[in-house]
């Protein structure tokens, strides 16, 4: 990803290597400040992911697995070798909850073969490699549906920052105007977490048209003929095509159904779980009431970001993650295999 | 409506008229703090309408009524007492730029027969009354609607505060619960304004059970079974059935056809407008952007009420205020006249 930081144009992942010391770009400060926080040690990793300065799994996964080559760079010389990088394996694997990218990103560094620094590093390298390749290839294969001068809605975060670099629903956006189209994106903000605001921010940086709504206005501006395309990334793709994805997107799909707007969802190979059925299988997860009650902005008063409760101490609120879209209300699967129906999906991505 | 008030509980609507000072209920503060707000003379009601201490139409025409009747009041012994009362007229009038209910409120003040102190403040009473009964009557004949254990959605704030009392939509399900009906609401928290936090709040003064959600919430609520009935205030009814409502009404009505949810809008008779033929006619208003970019609330650091800013300055955004959602997608229409069909709004408010 392109960014512009201290007013000089910079390409950069969400998290590098450099010398030893892993950088990444503070997502707590996005979109009001641009500060990169750097690790020298795999303690800062694990404050890091800890702190939310970086977050999307594929990217806690890639920060992982540098934290512990740092670690294997650190006590390489040390006779205890072993048992020190297991310690550093399970304080990074506590760092989250939620830990399914973040051990296969310390998987790929611990069960290397012939472990040390070199190695590590390499294998680091790797798992960071192919989800940026991964996300290319999206951007690639999906920016045929970009055509020129149409009008496309996106929900949630799906860009650089959470995915290493290129991302998943926003990857076509990106190379479809690195190769000259010139559309329109409409950004919804995706209450309560506002992660619109992180994709408002990217698309900022490529100097992509485009302009923010609240999630209730997706309705009005389909009728009106506003938009002419959806894409949506995923949280988990079970086999016969259902999508777990961010709270609102099954809301969207109904309405793109009822406007006749094409639906798409974009996601890494990794998002793909065969071995899941059908979404009703899917537990839906409630988050904590906090993230509806409270949130974040930049205060001109006090001059700094600051946190305000929207609500009183005592309202009662749900917080669904996330939604179950069905098969029936997606046209297509933007993946590094290509654009796949569901029933591509076992074959093409197993 | 019920209010609870330094421990105290007191019924009062938004706006009531005692010993020649008009007392309303602080809107600007709702729902962090309850205060009284109180004019002892018209200057005091422009402020008011002004700073938005007062708000909704037929709150604020409620409010130019009892500010024109000060203005009698004041310079009834005055020689020049024609001159002034133009005067007080015209600068009340030019307190709110949208001002076809504030005028109508001046207006049965000051075209009274045989204009005096007294002839006034009937005038106004009645008025602030005629509005007051037709939300009763509203309630009176929705709350049918509302069976024992059912789960109603409703969007925006359709409440007393700012239909003078009792409200809209909000007002069936007040008296369903007078009545001893055992429901749950769920109260979209409606983006940008967040008008979901003075329903609540209403909600609570009468101990309702109630739930806020965000605006993306209600498609997965309506697909979990969640919400049995939807009801929606309206901005205009035309002659067709269409209505005009808070932007985020189409997308609950289409989700609703979806999900087979029936959908009912409750409405004052002064709402409907034969003149338009349908909802195609009207025109949206697009409202400032900085109503999508700061938000206000409670601040727990400084223990005040700050304003944040959400999104950087130079963010695109739209902000319609309103949508349109056609008769089609309408179960019916709550009205002092009965639960009507589209087929009956003319005959029956006419």
């Amino acid at each position: 990803m392109k960014f512009k930081i201290d007013g000089e144009i910079i390409d950069r992942p969400a998290i590098w290597w450099e010398n030893g010391v892993v950088y990444m770009i503070d997502q707590t400060k996005i979109p009001f400040n641009i500060e990169v926080f750097s690790s020298s040690t795999y303690r800062e990793i694990v404050y890091a992911i800890k702190e939310m300065i970086i977050r999307g799994a594929p990217s806690i996964g890639a920060a992982a697995a540098y934290g512990l080559t740092q670690a294997v760079h650190e006590f390489w010389q040390n006779k205890d070798f072993e048992n020190l990088i297991d310690k550093a394996y399970n304080e990074i694997l506590s760092a989250r909850p939620t830990a399914v990218d973040l051990k296969n990103g310390l998987d790929v560094v611990r069960k290397s073969q012939g472990l040390n620094p070199e190695i590590a590093l390499a294998q680091a390298n790797f798992f960071a490699g192919r989800i940026i390749d991964e996300g290319l290839k999206i951007g690639h294969i999906g920016k045929e549906l970009i055509k020129d001068g149409i009008k496309v809605l996106t929900h949630c975060h799906t860009g650089s920052l959470a995915l290493v670099d290129h991302g998943s629903a926003i990857s076509p956006l990106v190379q479809a105007w690195k190769s000259g189209r010139r559309f329109h994106v409409y950004v919804d903000e995706t209450r309560p977490r506002l992660q619109g605001r992180m994709t408002s921010w990217e698309l900022a940086q490529y100097d992509i048209d485009h302009t923010v709504i609240c999630d209730s206005f997706s309705g009005f501006l389909m009728a009106q003929g506003e938009i002419d395309l959806i894409i949506v990334g995923a949280d988990r793709v079970t086999r016969n095509g259902d999508i777990a994805n961010k709270i609102g997107t099954y809301s969207l799909a109904i309405l793109a159904k009822y406007h006749n707007i094409p639906f798409y969802t974009a996601f890494p190979q990794s998002t793909f779980d065969p071995s899941t059925d059908s979404g009703e299988k899917i537990h839906i997860e409630e988050r904590s009431v906090g993230e509806v009650m409270n949130v974040t902005g930049f205060s001109k008063k006090h001059n700094t970001i600051d946190e305000i409760s929207l609500y009183l101490e005592n309202t009662d609120f749900r917080n669904p993650a996330f939604d179950v879209t069905p098969v029936h209300l997606i046209t297509g699967y933007i993946t590094s295999q290509g654009i796949l129906s569901a029933s591509q999906l076992e074959d093409s991505l197993t």
